[in-house]
């Protein structure tokens, strides 16, 4: 059984609250970690958002997102870069474990043509995330977001990107609902080992409301949550487990009745 | 270019006619293949479909489908397979390249064990498929569909199971839909060679309608068919390239104007 120790609150399992909304009720419920992300940082504004969190104890497993790499033009792709930079250095404001990295797609460009810009814009931030303290948690997408939100998309391909740097620098963030499915997970999250920079947990429902906000909590859907993460601690990672379900029913949902659900499921299903 | 001699209208992208409605349409466009589902064999009965295709001159490149292997009950798992002894005879009957195996998932069902049920399923008709010389197309399915249609998700993982039989025995049939967005397709379509049943186009949209009736027209969404087909053709495939698109706007088209797009688009981008 996963311990509460192990929970994070990732930002976008309670929509609707703010940062300090959300910082209150990990600390209400006894949730040790949390995870932000960076619109809802932008609206806290930085300086604040440290404070809270410091304030709280609480610790910050990620901020969501870097990537988002692809775009039609240069000046497109260097803007992306830039905004990584940004994001570098919240992440590292916030003395988060990992930047998760969303790599990004876009329908106009060819899916291998995105991926080698996604390799290009990996190369042209590790050194400042490097300088930063900041590690860049490559996450891999479900393979249906591969033509609008990510061309990254199993893990073994993650693991791959991630390898041409220190197991220090670039890693892999593994989030169940996107690799549940995958016929080699549990053989490609041993060869992680070292490099696993976090871990989700939620569940795929059935049949799926929709394609981007129909998450489930953990318990109402098909993925062997606990599964996973015993591949993950075997592989080292002992780090916290974030939970991040994007769900129009959970976010309709008053904050706390969600966080009480979460941690019933995860203390029991996880 | 693709020819129209390679075309093969796959019955679902013509979801509103019947197989003489379908066998007819193809005669009067040039197009030289057909495809049947079994509900529409059922409708017509199965004599009939025979003597349809035949008159016409047309080749049956696959019947669709059979699979669906998984089953609570180990009654549920036998009727399965027995609902595959009759696939088999039809296939024979129209002399079908191949038939199409989609290989099932049930959501109660985790998905490792749903997996050893088909490679079970599958052992138990490929003696009775040899014997009626019908030949076992295994279609990977995108992982979408991983929790509700079937387990089987990646080309690699077709290519694997169909390797525990002879190359004349279990084969894969590719489809562009399910398989595009692989990071290791390019890698796995070359090992496949002697193996492929058959391959399939169509498109993926963006953003996605709906997960089932959401595929596109080709040339309307974000797939490099030329190069799959490409790919297909260098491991050695040169058998028909079936059109399947489920697609509720298709669906409301008339069937003639559907066969004329499709045509063009075809000929234009494949």
């Amino acid at each position: 059984m996963a311990e509460i120790q192990r929970l994070s609150l990732n930002q976008a399992t309670t929509h609707n609250w703010s940062v300090k909304e959300a910082v209150e009720g990990c600390a209400r419920h006894g949730i040790p970690s949390i995870s932000l992300w960076r619109h809802k940082i932008a609206e806290a504004g930085l300086d604040e958002c440290v404070r809270l969190v410091r304030e709280a104890g609480l610790h910050v497993s990620s901020v969501c997102r870097g990537g988002m790499f692809p775009g039609v033009t240069a000046e497109d792709r260097q803007k992306n870069i830039e905004e990584n930079f940004h994001a570098i250095d919240e992440a590292a404001a916030l003395e988060a474990d990992s930047l998760v990295m969303v790599v990004g797609a876009v329908a106009k460009i060819p899916i291998a043509n995105a991926r080698q810009m996604v390799m290009d814009g990996l190369k042209a931030i590790v050194p400042y995330a490097k300088q930063k303290g900041v590690r860049l948690g490559l996450e891999p997408l479900h393979p249906m977001y591969a033509g609008d939100r990510a061309v990254l998309n199993t893990a073994a391909q993650a693991l791959e990107w991630a390898s041409a740097y220190t197991p220090d620098e670039v890693g892999v963030v593994l989030d169940a609902f996107h690799i549940w499915w995958d016929p080699e997970i549990f053989h490609v999250i041993p060869r992680c080992a070292g490099r696993i920079y976090g871990f989700h947990v939620c569940d795929w429902l059935v049949p799926m409301p929709d394609m981007l906000l129909g998450r489930g909590m953990m318990g109402d859907g098909v993925i062997d949550n606990r599964a996973l993460r015993l591949a993950v601690e075997k592989a080292g990672y002992t780090g916290p487990i974030e939970v991040e379900i994007f769900n129009q029913k959970l976010w309709d949902m008053p904050g706390d009745e969600v966080l009480d659900l979460m941690i019933q499921r995860f203390t029991a299903l996880v």
